[in-house]
């Protein structure tokens, strides 16, 4: 380690099911890239299902504070089946995206040499999702009446605010400066035509500042068709919280499956920490099996090294992400081996 | 035309783009199919763009007054660029699944013999999308503050009744007792937690009555991956009005294009018309040009011919598209060819 080094905290939050298994990859990896020019500090918390299980506990403000105390976060997964849908992601993740203000979710999707994609014609696949990651419909509004009787009503209501919507088009927008130059918008706003009017009218006038990028305008559901028949379109994808989260899922099956795709949570203005996290799920169904690929999580620790302003340790992972999966992705191993493997080549 | 032949009225709605051109094809396959069983006098009317830009009327309530009287509607497409998004959108073909009740948005997707999916390996895809038709954030509430200013807020709100929620579950058991008897109820009730635990709750209820009907649940971003990965794994989608419109589209682009999709709006309690239409939209960038598929419009005749009890007449469609697709699929046809061909093997 030289003397120079920068020092840093990182906060660790495995989480649950394959979480706890591609984590400790994701640190390895972030480890071994910044040797000689960063130097980590970890600091691990046990959140999650056994710990909501074993105490009541989802995310302490005591806890929280640490966090919000660290310079980046590293996350696995959240969610486990024996606990009622929402606890955990609400009270855990979506809590942590919410109170860190991370509104820009970012999400890469590219399709590497050597990964079959179910796609007959994939092409050359490689955009970016700007998901927004504190408004719309993830805000947690809503509510219902007479529950569980015949007249029960219930609602869920999207807030969207344009100091919220113009600080993720702006992002987008200088995000496309550096790749192709240009801008999807994806909105339903022949349908939703509040929210949808008031980001097309940012997206216009953020626009003008970046005569350079071009944009257009797709709605979702002709979105997932694109995503299937012409990937390769797509240079940034600028969208709101709910419909980020159905389009990357796609795009993460179109590139060979969420096993590579990652994502960044971040908060652009530095006020807090940023998240960096795999964009698949804790998938209960093979957890402690030591069968999950840990690629996403271990390409989620370059995203973090890239936020902190480490590009070349962030090249290091990625050029063995690169290379193992164009030599070995088409073969079955354990998370281990793959860890290992891309570790090996770093 | 035989004596005993019933009598129906359809109201015909070809509406803009495409739908003008598709529409006729729709209504000539209906006529031939019938030929002998039923009898049809068609209402025209004259909505949608042209109209509203002629004489401002979107859906004036004389002729809305009308097409509730009919026994059944076909429609085309409904949008055109030069209208804002949203105006004719929700004052026309929104206004009649509202007004007219439409819960059951029925929306089969399948692969046919003789269709390139853009999928490597797509399997044998048939399964049918049982959306909700008149609630959720289809429901127009919401509203903006401050529009146009930096502290602009816009609102979407989903209403989802219990009443709603349970004559489309019952819908889409009912419906699976007629196919591969199983149910996947697709919504984000990790998120959506009001509606979402909703709806949860209303297909395990409904479920009870129909023991033999297996039933899951997929979040609808893991949807829109197995729609990729495993299509096949599906029979009986359930979901809500914007699941639905996201995941048809999906499908539809799965199963070689949106050109092979139809769909029925339908008031499953026949106190109004049932409303038949391709799920593709008035695609202004081939309108005019003699190239849209009539295909879709053509199997929503066949969907018409079946809700009104004509099985055997919305066989002689399917056949003669089923034989069509097989033996010219992959060849480039006029709208106009395709729409001679089928009727030629009728
Ligand atoms: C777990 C869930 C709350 C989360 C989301 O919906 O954002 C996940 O699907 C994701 O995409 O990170
Ligand atoms: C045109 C639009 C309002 C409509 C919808 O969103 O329902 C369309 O996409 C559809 O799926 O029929």
């Amino acid at each position: 380690m030289s003397d120079s080094a920068k020092k840093y905290t990182i906060a660790v939050i495995p989480g649950d099911g394959i979480g706890k298994e591609v984590t400790p990859w994701a640190q390895k990896a972030l480890e071994k890239a910044a040797e000689g020019v960063a130097e980590f500090e970890y600091e691990h918390f046990d959140l999650g299902a056994e710990r909501y299980l074993r105490d009541g506990a989802i995310l302490p403000e005591e806890e929280e504070d640490r966090i919000k105390k660290t310079d980046a976060i590293l996350l696995g997964a959240v969610g486990d089946p024996r606990i009622k849908a929402g606890i955990l992601e609400r009270g855990l993740l979506l809590k942590l995206r919410f109170d860190l203000d991370q509104y820009v979710n970012l999400r890469p999707s590219k399709l590497y040499k050597g990964v079959t994609s179910p796609l007959a014609n994939p092409g050359d696949i490689d955009f970016v999702v700007v998901r927004e990651g504190t408004e719309g419909l993830y805000c947690g509004a809503g509510g219902a009446v007479r529950r569980g009787t015949p007249n029960e009503v219930a609602t869920e209501v999207s807030i969207n605010t344009a100091y919220g919507v113009e600080r993720v088009v702006r992002y987008a927008f200088q995000l496309a400066m550096k790749r192709r130059k240009h801008v999807t918008l994806v909105h339903k706003k022949n349908v939703l035509v509040n929210a949808g009017d008031m980001w097309q009218r940012i997206v216009n006038k953020v626009a003008e500042e970046y005569p350079e990028v071009s944009h257009d305008y797709l709605h979702i559901d002709a979105t997932t068709i694109f995503l299937v028949s012409n990937p390769s379109r797509f240079d940034v994808i600028l969208t709101d919280n709910l419909f980020g989260d159905i389009i990357t899922d796609e795009a993460g099956a179109v590139v060979g499956g969420v096993g590579y795709s990652a994502s960044g949570c971040i908060n652009a203005s530095n006020e807090y920490p940023s998240m960096f996290e795999p964009i698949h799920g804790s998938a209960p169904d093979i957890a402690g099996q030591n069968k999950a690929n840990p690629t996403a999580a271990i390409l989620s620790a370059a995203m973090l090294l890239e936020h902190l302003g480490f590009d070349d340790a962030a090249k290091k992972i990625h050029t063995a992400v690169e290379a193992d999966i164009e030599e070995l992705g088409s073969t079955t191993r354990t998370t281990d081996e793959v860890g290992r493997d891309i570790l090996a080549r770093m």
